[in-house]
């Protein structure tokens, strides 16, 4: 059948999308959500319908195209296309499958993640597979076959070494900053670690975030490679749009996941070791912080979840050591990017401001890597390598590569000029911070966007406090969000003291 | 945040969505499938996002709007609206709930289907909740909530009678056009009937395909409330898109179930009875044929489903009847919409070639409805109404009220000019059809779209054939279609004769 095209003038961010008019879709027998072939001249391509009851300028014997089917038939409006149904692609009857609670092979789920990842494969067919994983779950065998599909058909950072380490954390616990330290430690130990990190989704700043207070974070795979071969390291964010990344299926997959914040056991192990696997890292520590506000809150949990990750590493021929830590309170004094960022060159600088449990976490995680890794010592070498400045040179070669200015200074990175001192209500001892509260204020007061918004602690959970102590600042570069963080902190009670 | 407002110029069928550029996205902290709060002096909306990474002509600081948030704001191009980030509605929750396979009481279910509804719910966290319901299952107390949630968010036929009669076919057999020769019956014997059928989805022809060959199906529901206030009967399409619907909720659901073809079984039950109950049904027969590739292929899965069926019409406080029939084959001889319509019409007029076959199981059905609403020797009394032609006079009544031409005759209804006739290739008594393949050769040569297409059978199961009979005609108005049609039939053996 005969239709002529309208550019529709928006794009979909991926999937080849189509609109028809109501009525061309009873005559042509179309759903929502069916397929149509699209053909014009010898190029052809498949879209998803969409119909409209109402597209402006959009008579019948039309069919709207949003711009990515509109540009790859090179078409210019009123063109005159065949269109035809077209039936859906196997991998749907996977995804099926899957729902009722069938095990899929390795060539099932490949071909579930090639055909999401050519846009073959719709939101609500995706949406589909990702309830079922959650509820049916995915056993050993599926997780490995996913992590593996999201690795091949993704980006990868190709880096030819024996020895690439990496690390992750399962998040929940504020600051937490030790990425930041442990790069610079590792590559100035001459191993690679070319370290992909995400941007706060929930939290005051996620480390992506904080390392843009000091230079770039989002570069081409060719450039990051370039980086990498110079410094040993980088830190870099890997995008939360999925068309243009490493692991780019696992992006795609999130986005659906997150307006249920689900996350699926065997989604989960797959998407962070694929991210691992796209740098060719052979060598990862995982960080599982445990408190009562952190992602996985309860030892048992945790430890499930450590052999999980264990037994997928041994299939992806990956070294992977997992620990489980503290996670009850803030790891570091400041909150929000720039804070953060401070405390890591406090760390680096080897000033006296520097906060000790950041940097003790920091040094133990260095070395569990380098030990890894095969050196001797790895403790000592870690902290040689950190209290000799070597640390420091090799942060500023990367904060240099990724075209920051490798010679700030702690204290030229700005603070919101709007500032609010909380004091201590009486004398005692610190028995808890909540990490969920303090993320809340932080974030009203602007943080992540703002930069310069945050919250500065004094005082940890075991220290001795007396009546009128500045327990923390707020900052904020807008007097109304002080405001509002200011009101929420009356409403809740987030430092208990006794 | 202030933002200019650009009308994207199509319609979304419903939900708000709103599209902003991807730097604006990462400003606002904002993630795909997120919503926000957008004000224009009083009135106020609240949208989904979606994120592109290109729109035409718009340049960050603007908001891409579809139709429904353009209108429901009365909005200019350029406009400037104040945005707000809103959270999720609380439904949200609800289903994340049940895909942790907890059951929902009746105003959690309320809740999902009110903002469904209402259009606050995405099409993805509606997947999330279809997925739920089909892996997880629905309790019986949860399927009664989602029957009574449907009705009670939708439109409603409201006809205060006593007994008003319904009936519902759960398909798969082929032809089987009972309805079009029970609502005359029924109506005519004083009872009411508002039939409100379905399009064909995947056979040749629905219900309403094939009266749409004699009548208009489509009305707004003050003029079915006229029709069957008039006549006692209609047979109307409920239309597939969900937004102007009796039990609209239910279309919506479909919707979103259609891509994976799934049937959580707690949805098909409510899906069929909220319906009923929309017309305020009183007394209902429920047809579950059996066979090989009907929708419902064993005894035991029927019965289960008929169980299921009495429970939750039992709660309802309608009287249910359902019966298994055999599905093994065609019901009638035509296939395809006026092929049924001809058969339909033979029956009622009383004419030779009326197919005994659907003759004798609408017969059975129509007393078996007679005897629900209380009337004395059903069967003969239906037998009455059919042979006097106080049914076809009924019929007659109905085309009109439904504007079409009640004299017609059935041989004026056209048939395709491109035919085929398949003849037996030995001597032997017919042991099988294949409803399936039938199907696809009818859908092959036009049917539903082509409403002359079609296949017309000579032959029965135990029918005996002689080498040489036309065993059946295909129909179609397109040489082409029959061309397919036939290199179809060469491939497939699709009449066993032994």
């Amino acid at each position: 059948m005969k239709m002529k095209v309208k550019d529709i003038g928006i794009s979909s961010g991926g999937p080849f999308i189509s609109i028809i008019n109501e009525k061309d879709a009873i005559d042509l027998d179309l759903y929502a959500l069916d397929r149509i072939r699209i053909k014009k001249g010898k190029k052809e391509i498949i879209t998803v319908v969409d119909i409209s009851t109402h597209v402006k300028r959009l008579s019948r014997g039309h069919i709207g195209l949003f711009e990515e089917p509109f540009q790859a038939l090179k078409l210019k409006n009123n063109d005159s296309v065949d269109i035809s149904i077209e039936k859906k692609p196997e991998s749907v009857d996977y995804i099926r499958k899957k729902l009722d609670n069938k095990e899929l092979s390795k060539d099932e789920i490949n071909q579930i993640i090639k055909d999401l990842i050519t846009n073959k494969l719709t939101e609500i067919e995706l949406t589909y597979f990702i309830s079922a994983c959650y509820i049916n779950g995915l056993s050993d065998n599926e997780t490995y076959y996913l992590t593996k599909s999201i690795v091949e058909n993704g980006k990868k950072l190709k880096l030819n070494k024996k020895i690439v380490a990496d690390k992750h954390c399962i998040g929940g616990t504020l600051n937490n900053r030790t990425t930041l330290i442990i790069v610079p430690i590792v590559a100035a130990a001459g191993i690679l670690i070319p370290k992909t990190s995400s941007r706060s989704i929930t939290s005051p700043a996620g480390t992506a975030d904080t390392f843009e207070a000091l230079a770039k974070v989002e570069f081409p795979i060719k450039k990051i490679y370039s980086i990498v071969k110079k410094t040993n390291g980088c830190i870099v964010w890997t995008g939360s749009y999925y068309d243009k990344n490493l692991a780019g299926a696992d992006d795609k997959l999130i986005k659906l996941r997150h307006p249920l914040s689900l996350d699926p056991e065997g989604m989960l192990l797959a998407s962070i070791l694929a991210k691992k696997a796209a740098v060719n890292a052979t060598h990862i520590l995982i960080d599982i912080p445990l408190g009562k506000f952190t992602k996985i809150n309860n030892k048992k949990q945790a430890l499930h979840l450590k052999r999980k990750f264990q037994k997928l590493g041994k299939k992806l021929k990956m070294k992977i050591k997992v620990i489980i830590t503290d996670g009850s309170q803030p790891i570091g004094n400041g909150i929000g990017p720039n804070l953060e960022a401070r405390d890591v060159l406090y760390i680096l600088r080897r000033d006296k401001k520097t906060p000790k449990d950041l940097e003790e976490k920091s040094l133990y995680m260095a070395s569990l890597i380098l030990g890894m890794a095969g050196i001797k010592n790895p403790l000592e070498k870690a902290k040689f390598i950190l209290e000799s400045g070597l640390a420091y040179k090799k942060m500023k070669e990367i904060i240099k590569s990724q075209l920051g200015n490798p010679n700030i200074s702690p204290n030229r990175l700005k603070l919101g000029k709007y500032r609010y001192n909380f004091k201590a209500h009486k004398n005692g001892i610190i028995k808890e911070i909540s990490n969920e509260l303090l993320s809340k204020i932080a974030r009203t007061a602007g943080s992540p966007i703002d930069k310069e918004a945050g919250i500065y602690l004094n005082f940890h959970v075991k220290d001795k406090v007396k009546k009128g102590d500045t327990m923390f600042t707020i900052y904020s570069k807008n007097p109304k969000k002080l405001q509002f963080a200011k009101i929420f902190l009356k409403a809740n009670n987030l430092i208990k003291i006794k």
